[in-house]
Order: C-alpha cells, then sequence, then structure tokens
C-alpha cells in the first residue's frame, strides 16, 4: 500500500500490477469491515470529498458517495441540474470552485471523454493537491466499474484467499454494445493485465474489428504500458459460439440513450442473437458467472431469467463490491504525498 | 420494544393495538431527546438507509432522513430526477440496487399503490434482509403520517403521560379529498383501532359511499384485521352539522394535482362549503384541534385565519412529531430479527 | 464574540464596527482550523441547518452546507425542483415546516427582494426560535458575499495580523452589472463600513446616478445606520479612468440571465469598455488584487488571461474564505440567545 504511485486515477491504462493489487487487497480488507458491526472508519475523517457529476447518475454517485462515509470523509455533490453552468460557468471553473473549497478528491463524471484529464492537468499547473478520480468519461474510460469488475471475478473464482492471478488464461467474453462502453474499455485494460483472454462478441456495428488491437494500440503516446504481457483480445461474431468456452460471461448494456446513430438494423433480431438467456447459457457445461454493470435492460441484452434465477448471476456482488472498491481508491488517492 | 413482529412496514391495516404502542411509546422517549441538548444518539450507527422517492417530495424526504440521521445511521437518497429510470430499469431494480449497496432500509414512496409491496416481496424471495418501510404508495398507504396524526392527537388530549386509550369514543372528523388521501386511510386504521369513531365530511365525488366499509371489508384477503373491535365510520355531507359534535378535525388537502377528472364542479363551491374556517369551527363550542398533513392549499381546504390564528391548529405540532415517530418506526425496523 | 446582537442575518445595512470583527475574528479561527489535520470542530453538534433555497445556486448551496458540517451540525436541504410549491405551498408556509422539524437555522435563497425577511418576521411573531441567515434575496443583499469579499481584501492587504482598519481610504473599483448585483450592495455596505471609497464602474443602463447615494439614504426607515462615518461612493463610466488610482477591483458577472430588459446596446462594446484585461490592468502601476464573486463569464466581464495568469486574482481565495465566513455566521446565529 506504501508507495501509491497515482496523484489521479484517470485510466486503467497507466495502472501496474502493483496498482490492482493494492487496490484489490485494500477492497478485500473493507469488504470485511462492511460485514462487520462497525463499518465505518475514521481514516478519511475532516477530508472533504466532491462528487462533480456533469453527467446524472444517481446510482454510481451514491456509491462512490456512500464509499467515501464509509472512510468518515465529508462529501458534497455538484450535479448540473440546478447549477452554475446554465450560467456560463466552464466545467474547469466548476472544478477549480470546488477545489477552492477545500476538496481533497473530486470525484468527476462527464459526458465527453477526457474532460476529467483536463481538470487534473488545470488542477497541477496551480499547484493544486486536489486528486481527480475519473467516474466515467464518454466512451473512454471508467476504472472503478473496470476494478471492480475484475475483483467480483477474482473473489468468484478464489472465494476464500484472494489470488489476482487466477484470471491467467481464462476465457472472458464481453458482449453487447462495446463501442458505447467505457467500462468495456476499462475491462479490457484490467482484464487483460491479468492474462485473461477476452472475446469481445456482437456485430460489426457495436464492435469494430479494430477493437482486437485495442491494449496493444491506444495509449502509446501517453505512456509506456506497465504491463509486460497482456491477454489477448478477439472477436466473434456468434454469442452461441463464444459461450461454449467461456469461463465468465461479462453483458454489456444496450446504451439507447447513447445510440445517435442508427446502429441496430433491428432490436429484435440483436435480442435473438445476444440476449444471454439461460438457454444459451446451457450450451456450456459449466455454471459460469454472468456479470452485467446496470442498469438492465431485462429482455434486451439479458434476460428476466437470467437475472432473477441463475445462479452465478453476480449482478448484486457487482453493486455491493462497489463500495468497498471505491473505498480503496478513495483511500489511496488520500495517501498520495 | 422487544417482539416488533413486522420486517416491513407497508400498511397499518396489519398493526395490532400493541403495535401502534410500541411506536407511540418509543416515539415519546425520542420526543423528550429531541428537546435535549444532545439530539443525536447512536442506535442506529454503521446501518445504512437509502431513501427511495419514486415520486417527489421533499419534506416527507427530509422528515424521514433527518429522522435517520438523528439515529446516527449514514443516509443516502435515490430520486428518479437524474436516474436510472429513464435508461429503461425497472422500480424493483433500483430497489435491489441499493438493497446490494448495504442498504439495511429503504424507504419507499412512489405514485402507484402497491410498488413498496412488491419490492418487499422481491427482496424477501433473495433472502434479502433488507426492511421496506412504506412512505406512500399511490392512494393506498401512508403509514408513518397515520401514525404521526394519531400520536399528535393523543398527545393533544393526553399531553403529560401518553395514554393512547384516550381517543377511544371521540368524535374525529375527516373532511375533504378522502377518495385521493393514502394520508386518510393510514388515519381511518390507526384512529379506529383505538375506537375512535370517524365522520368522513365531503361531496360525494370526494367520498363515496363505500368507505363507511373501508375498515370492515379491505385486508381480509391479505391478513386477519389484529384489531377486535374497531370504532365506526360514517358520512356526512355537511361540515357544518359534522363539525357540532367533533373532538377533532383533519383537514385534508385538495390534491389538485390528483384531479385527472374532473370531479368538483367549482371550487368555489367545495370552498364554501368545506373550507375550514373560523366561523365554522366556532359551531363546535369547544377548542377542538385542527390537523391538517400539509403542504396546505390557504383558502381552498382551510382559512389563512385558522392556519395562522386558531390556538389549536396543529399543523406545527404534526411536523414535529414526524421526527419522532419515523425514529420510532426505523428503530424498530432495525431490531427485527 | 459575546454580545452577537442579531437573531437573524439579513443584511449587511445593520452590521456595526463590531459585528464586522466578531465575523472577521471568527473566520480567521476557523481559517487555520481549515489548514490543520482536523477540520471539523463539534461546535454545532445536534443542531439542525436547512438550507431553503427557493432560487438554485449548488456552489452557494454547498458552501453553507460544507461550514455547517465543518461545525458537526446536521444538514439537510429543500430545493423548489422536486417541491410542495409545485402543490401550491407558500414560501411562508415551506420555511414554517423546516422550522416545524427542529431547525435552529434556515439559510434562505430567493429571487425575489425580503423574502427571507418575511419569513423572519412571521417566525418572531410565532415565538420560534430558529434564525434565518439570508442567502441572497434578489437584487437587494448577500451578506455572506459581502463579507467574504470584504474578508479577502482584508487578508491580502493585512496577510498576517487581522486587520480590517487597514481598508480605511482605500480606493475599491466595483465594476460591471451593478444594478443587478445583491453582492454589489452588501460589498457597498460592508466596505464603506471600514473607510474604503468606491468607485462604481460600469455604463449608466448599469449603474444609475442615484447609486452615489446608497449607504446615505437607503435602510434609515428601517434602523438608524450603526457606523458613524463611511466610505465615499462616486461612479465613473471609464474602467481605464476608475482604474488608474485604484487599490483593488471587484469585477461583476454580468447577470445575462436576469437581464430581462434590454439593458445593454451590445455585449460587444460592453467587453470593449470594461472586460478586464491584462492590459487594463497595467494602467495601474501597483500589483492590485482582483476579486470576482464567480461564476465568471470568461471574456465577458473578465479575460482568460487574468483569470488563469494575473498572480493577484483572489477569485480562488473568496471561494476558500466563503468556508470560515459562513462557519462564522453559523456560530454566531447558534450563539444567540
Amino acid at each position: 500500500m506504501n508507495n501509491w504511485p497515482h496523484k489521479h486515477i484517470l485510466t486503467l491504462a497507466n495502472f501496474s500490477i502493483a496498482d490492482y493489487k493494492s487496490v484489490f487487497e485494500l477492497a478485500d480488507r473493507f469488504n470485511s469491515l462492511n460485514n462487520a458491526e462497525t463499518k465505518k472508519i475514521p481514516a478519511l475523517q475532516g477530508n472533504l470529498i466532491t462528487s462533480v457529476f456533469f453527467e446524472a447518475s444517481t446510482r454510481t454517485r451514491n456509491s462512490f458517495e456512500l464509499a467515501a462515509k464509509r472512510l468518515s470523509a465529508d462529501v458534497q455533490s455538484f450535479s448540473p441540474s440546478s447549477s452554475s453552468l446554465s450560467k456560463g460557468e466552464t466545467h474547469i471553473d466548476t472544478a477549480l470552485t470546488y477545489a477552492a473549497m477545500g476538496s481533497d478528491i473530486l470525484i468527476v463524471r462527464h459526458s465527453s471523454s477526457h474532460i476529467p484529464f483536463e481538470i487534473a492537468k488545470k488542477l497541477d499547473s496551480t499547484n493544486s493537491k486536489t486528486s481527480i478520480l475519473n467516474a466515467g468519461d464518454g466512451l473512454h474510460s471508467h476504472p472503478s466499474q473496470g476494478l471492480l469488475d475484475t475483483y467480483t471475478l477474482i473473489k468468484f473464482f478464489s472465494p476464500k484467499l484472494l489470488k489476482p492471478d487466477i484470471l491467467h488464461s481464462k476465457n472472458i467474453v464481453i458482449v453487447g454494445d462495446v463501442i458505447h462502453s467505457r467500462v468495456a474499455r476499462s475491462n479490457l485494460w484490467a482484464l487483460t493485465a491479468f492474462g485473461a483472454n477476452i472475446t469481445l462478441c456482437g456485430p460489426p456495428t457495436l464492435i469494430p474489428e479494430e477493437f482486437k488491437n485495442f491494449v496493444s494500440s491506444s495509449p502509446s503516446s501517453q505512456f509506456q504500458d506497465p504491463i509486460a504481457t497482456r491477454g489477448s483480445i478477439s472477436i466473434s461474431r456468434s454469442l452461441n459460439n463464444a459461450i461454449k468456452n467461456a469461463d465468465a460471461i461479462i453483458v454489456l448494456r444496450l446504451q439507447k440513450e447513447r445510440m445517435i446513430e442508427n446502429l441496430l438494423s433491428s432490436t429484435k433480431s440483436y435480442i435473438e442473437d445476444y440476449c444471454l438467456t439461460p438457454e444459451k447459457i446451457n450450451l456450456n457445461n459449466k455454471k459460469i458467472p454472468i456479470l452485467h454493470p446496470g442498469p438492465i435492460n431485462r429482455g434486451v441484452e439479458i434476460s428476466s431469467r437470467v437475472v432473477d434465477e441463475y445462479q452465478n448471476c453476480l449482478i448484486s456482488n457487482q453493486v455491493s463490491n462497489g463500495i468497498p472498491i471505491r473505498m480503496a481508491l478513495l483511500y489511496l488517492l488520500s495517501k498520495y504525498n
């Protein structure tokens, strides 16, 4: 836990194995705390943590804020509905204002990619001590979700002793709307770091061929990949085929609200091909775990019977694990410096 | 206080006399606490209480959340304005998400009847420990308001020592928009449980004749009425008549926002007949207490002179008593199991 | 600090020098606390502070609420978006409701002048102990902003030992949209109280000639001015001229959202004449401090180069000082009586 190297957490592209393990081990400790009688620890007492959600998301904001409260921090929220933005203020000025109020950490979500990066850069240029924790930026990155999904899978495969390396060579299918999914992108970084092999599954409109090169090409301009060897990424157009050798499936939400372009000729045929049903899961002879970042569209990308009845549907675990993972991130940022 | 039998508080139809007394006695204790120097007690420290208000209501939400804070619980809020509902999530999935975050109690309000029941049923089917506290569902039920109104009347009639039985044979007039009022329905259960006789007063469009049978017919399919003998319910079309023998009047808000159908031929004649004025109160020779669940429409169902000048107008007492009553409910739920 | 004479803080027109000094000295103490390890003090533990913002303003509300939390008060918020106001409730009834919930202090903002005064009057008439803290009413008053701006200037001119009298004879330019600015009005009271001489600078549509008499004529009907001699107020139509002898400049936001009438023939010529640029500041040979109450319109009333690069641009200091100033006000109100 000593040697946390990131002042800001903006992407998982620059996470080393040691970084991941710091987060997971700390989450594991907080997790045991959440199950104990006294759930609060005074670690961040007197710290001010501000959620600055330019893009609304009650559930994610609540998860972060609850994590902050569990650590005894003071918490405040900015959301644009009743805001200065309508008065012409820039995103960066809003962030600077909350930094000036004494925020130790700003948890930032924005519908445009890279806004959290710009805010971090600006704060650093003013010698501010405030850290930025990216809670989702455009189609780019959602680090805490990538971490909690990966942690949920690790805990499934090694329920007692935490063994991140257990993901090595696992075949993990990510099915659905990859192109609009910052969750998928963050999962690609996290899962391949531990040597998992990913099959992206969906139609070409939602998963262009370039995604095969996602982890090998992307952020090299910014930094050297801290992971020496990553798992592979392949693409399959058939869920029935992909499912057969899967060790786990991550179902993505069909982001209807982002589909400005008409990417799907017909939702009906999408459901036929890619909606996860018990019948499709049964093509695999193991009781593989099913994840979904939520909120779910029942009957679109996942059937109600999977959600309500399939034993290894881990959606609730993902939500529960969100708290200790976010506690870990807040804690580590507060210990930077 | 030992033996609280309800995992969820969804209706007052299944409250026994012992249940009511548990709530009122506890509220009395918390009430004395609210007047003391230190208002907070650590009873629910580490507990997570989430208000899930699908139907917006700032004042009721604040009252519940303040009650939770007084008990030192962690509090978080969900409201649909900036929510996943717009993303197609069902109410039940939203509730499951907040349960998975570790909520001990979900305080649920919804504009449709029975949604809190459905959520409770679903949670129980997943062996969740989370309790549901109904904060108002459609036209059906608003248990905490029924309890605080009844408690306010008991405290008026027995200000020193708490004597719930003092309501026996009292004549209580409930005037106005009964048909749209979950408050009225919850008051009917609570007040008749202690033997009060109720006169519902208003035009037939707002009080159909069937309401006479409300407590005798209603929930028998679900459970046996735990109250052996209840007070009577009668209907009067004349407030001037009803007021003469009244020991108390509960004025209901004319719920203009719910009046999709055109139930009142003219608001003017409604005001003439049913708006509570000092002149009408003076038809009774006692200084009877006046209640109103708020928010009030001045000059519609109640005149400003009653609100501002009539000594026994207990609207503020109702608001104040809302805190200890809701503290009691949260406390009792947390002690179930 | 003993002898705080105001039950409510509604305006700075009735502030004595002793009142100002009580606030500034206390803020200074809280300021040192904010820089220390443990930022919270238990001064208002068990107190309930409610922000009742009929006019939305996330940043100001957050600043007040954070101040309340630093003092360990319980905090709740009312905002009209999801409120009873849409149900026909009056502002005064909303305030009475939150008083009845046990609020020790209501922090009230409203787009109409004098609403906080009316609420205070009504509460006093009911013998309520609840205090009102005006967080901005119409074009009338914004006491906490006037105090924090004045405090920020005092700290600039006397960074070590707090010397409010250092403002005596300082030439302070307030430039821009004075007519729509409650901030300007509160600054006029506070700064002239310490003998600062004010130059209001802008076109006649935004600064009518009558403003020269602002502090000498205004509230005499209500109370005697507690300040024996005040600094002067003059008006200049040329920022280039006004700037030459300035010791400080307060730039006001061009309140486009309030400009119902067409007060500016052209924004372009306004920017040319009155937008504060490094070139204009350089007409003064001192490194004078620049203030702005925020949110800023970059390139309208102030250039980005001033905001981002000019060393004595104190916008962040104003935001930071808002916390201890508001802590001081809440603390003093809680000690009244």
